[in-house]
């Protein structure tokens, strides 16, 4: 059994690779990016978060009592960047999921390169978050995001 | 890329072992068995669903246009004790699932040396079933089943 194999493939039936949108005044574009790798399982597969909790050493686990799921969840823009990306790009997804992965990795370089507090950079992440899960406190569409910035 | 390893990581988030009860008034003991593997995806992809059909080398592929979902299963008796319940025992599954797997994997092994068809083996098959997906054409609790049996 190769760990680091099974990971992907479970991964990829199960992962979930996110971009989330916050209104934030308080940022000079009023808008808060946020990347981030998840895995969730109900509490009898808890052992398998625990699991790539430590197999990945970074991130988070949480459980959330009105699930009953427990959450592998790495936000850490460098850790996205120096683990859980490679991890993918070495052993990759073979699912829909690898064109999110794809997405996702380029939007990660973008923050991680701070292109996310420019307009230019801010506009270009909400263009590639298309058909990306986008989340956030209140739900945006692309448009509203866009119209958000160019106020 | 181990390709086997990363195949139990994506049945152990997405697979399905499952064994389903059916009223059959021409057998014997008026209940038929039946086990299958199984794993589902939104058409989207499509492609890892037509790779694990490839891959085992047994079972079928269908497509269901009310879930638009491709199903991969394997419901021969032969293939499942041949191929698909090695495969679990080489590259072991770590969730829940991993003793969902072990009770379907023994009541494989009751089906395949006809344990079903005595009245006895029936009982023992629908006691293992506890907790495992029971299904059918109708749902039956283990209790209902035992007392069709018993008739």
């Amino acid at each position: 059994m190769d760990i680091k194999s099974y990971i992907t493939g479970f991964v990829d039936g199960e992962g979930c690779f996110l971009i989330s949108f916050s209104l934030r005044k308080k940022m000079n574009l009023g808008i808060e990016v946020q990347a981030s790798f998840s895995v969730s399982q109900h509490k009898r597969s808890k052992e398998i978060i625990l699991f790539l909790h430590s197999f990945f050493k970074c991130g988070g686990v949480r459980f959330s009592k009105k699930d009953q799921n427990y959450k592998f969840e790495v936000r850490s823009i460098r850790d996205l960047m120096k683990i859980i990306i490679p991890h993918f790009r070495k052993y990759p997804l073979r699912t829909s999921k690898k064109e999110e992965f794809k997405k996702f990795a380029e939007i990660c370089e973008l923050i991680n390169s701070n292109q996310h507090l420019s307009k230019k950079g801010l506009e270009k992440i909400i263009e590639l978050s298309k058909n990306l899960n986008i989340s956030g406190r209140k739900k945006y569409d692309r448009t509203d995001l866009l119209k958000m910035i160019a106020r």
